[in-house]
């Protein structure tokens, strides 16, 4: 079975673009604010953008299921206050959810999370309780930034962060650490904001003592870890001039990092510097590089393929496919379980 | 003949570090603010830091020449105003340019620029005229984020930039992309911004049309290029999204990238997936990674072993070592020629 750690919905209707137009409109004047009830999608909607996407490139490319969550860079907690991103969570988290239980074997949900710059984190509980209990998530995407750009928020190692930690593990669901837009002209957003904010959040855990406090708290960090494979070396001795334990047990009984990484030479990179019992699959199809790579001939997100080709045997392959997903996500493991798989 | 393309005056005498503190203090309360007279420092106290780290380690991994200049993570543009950074710069500059008069051989200056956030970049020529026809710098560090972490100035692609951008085509200098320490708790400078910084840059180029309008104009962007060659693909992806030409016609007349990686597995990577002749031999040595690699026994930055063991030709390890630096820095190599190397 594969399974891909990092999909959105980048592929909804354009109703859901349309409400959040009219939503950002809503906060400079209260009278354009619409309804939820005004946003309508219906079923068939849903399984048609799904059908004609995301499901047809898992069936071409040969993935089982997708963890799906909404589309990050249209999470923008940047926008508004805390009742804005409140709504609009609400909302993107609700869809996901109604896609999985249109392909329940196809796609598991995960949610994003009501973050607002400035905000208790404390308060993106509710609809986090709320997509773990009554829609069946087995993650989350926490945002460390969301400021867009700006990094305004403490790192993720201080105690502010404690709030959404202690409910991931009573739940025992790991966060994607994955950023949105950048509003900062400074940082384009899938080409420099989305890998900075992976290479900072590995930072910030390297420097702090958070995995003391929460032993069996799980990260995940997209896009390949950012720059921290191929800085490997840097990293490892970097912690020992801070006078940390060795990676290996300061951090990677707690960080795991997926593969979207799209080309060859960084999947064999990653495979060959990073234990892989830490690597999961992932491709973010349909995501920020869609085209075919003219050097291959073949769409630059198809991460599968890379996996294939590395030098790693059977059993390594296993676990990058669907072994380590099921451990670092077990409720997408008990979910599996109770359909059978 | 091997040439360090990066290495700071990390090990300047503690008499520089008083001085910045007093100068520090003196934003405060002028009437602690010192004279640049104040400090003194002398050849021998400068030839012993030298002797006794730099030249040491250089002549014990094998390397010719270093290009030598100001501690990046002292340069801490976001302190104080124009003024302060004006004579910080100047103080910086003249001490780099006394190590490679008294080590005329091993030592050739580049210019940190005296910028400050929010003010003009072409305040910064003066300085930049002085050390490259006073001092004989061959480049200079140019800093795209002055304010330490919180990236309010305009990308690199923008025309704010522009003056800096006129002076090095026409004095024929590259610049080396290079931001100082962080004040923003999210990022810590060595492990985060450093490499964050590679990656903006980078993008901010890819994005632009920077090189159309300065066919000439070299950036040398440092630590391997940030996350860059390990998402080579993703780069490329974007690049093609974004309707550019091949990055090897976009980006790689104008922009190289150093060997500060610091293992085995990301240099094979590097000289696997980035085009030799946009290569060149650095270390940073003395730096942020001082340690001995337990996995190898040997320093993490002494990046000649891996460019060694690197599957690479002669002819391509000379260009990595020599050649590559001789052409991209024009002034270098005149100044080699003239001592008849």
């Amino acid at each position: 079975m594969i399974i891909d750690c990092h999909g959105h919905y980048t592929t909804a209707p354009k109703a859901l673009e349309h409400w959040r137009n009219a939503q950002i409109a809503g906060i400079e004047d209260a009278a354009l604010m619409p309804r939820v009830a005004d946003l309508k999608i219906s079923d068939d909607e849903l399984r048609e953008t799904i059908e004609a996407n995301q499901l047809r490139l898992m069936n071409q490319r040969g993935s089982d299921l997708t963890i799906f969550s909404p589309r990050a860079s249209f999470m923008a907690h940047h926008i508004g206050d805390f009742s804005v991103s409140s709504t609009w969570a609400a909302i993107n988290n609700e869809l996901c959810f109604r896609v999985a239980r249109l392909f329940p074997d196809r796609f598991v949900p995960a949610a994003m999370l009501p973050q607002s710059p400035g905000v208790d984190p404390a308060s993106c509980i509710p609809e986090l309780v709320k997509c773990v209990e009554q829609y069946g998530n087995v993650g989350i995407n926490l945002n460390p930034d969301p400021s867009g750009g700006h990094w305004t928020s403490p790192p993720l190692g201080d105690r502010h962060w404690y709030p959404i930690y202690e409910k991931m593990v009573e739940y025992d669901i790991p966060a994607m650490i994955h950023v949105s837009t950048s509003c900062n002209a400074c940082f384009h957003t899938t080409g420099a904001h989305y890998l900075n904010a992976d290479t900072t959040a590995f930072m910030q855990c390297l420097t702090s003592d958070l995995f003391k406090d929460f032993p069996t708290l799980k990260f995940l960090i997209p896009h390949g870890g950012g720059a921290v494979p191929y800085h490997w070396g840097r990293f490892r001795g970097l912690a020992q001039e801070l006078k940390k334990p060795l990676l290996t047990e300061h951090l990677l009984k707690n960080i795991f990092f997926d593969t979207c990484v799209y080309h060859q030479p960084g999947i064999d990179l990653l495979t060959r510097v990073i234990p892989v019992d830490n690597i999961l699959f992932a491709s973010e199809m349909i995501g920020a590089v869609r085209g075919i790579d003219p050097e291959t001939g073949h769409c630059f997100d198809d991460t599968k393929r890379y996996i294939e080709a590395a030098a790693i045997d059977a059993e390594q392959r296993f676990k990058i496919f669907e072994g380590n997903a099921r451990r670092v996500f077990p409720r997408l493991d008990a979910t599996l379980k109770g359909m059978g798989k």
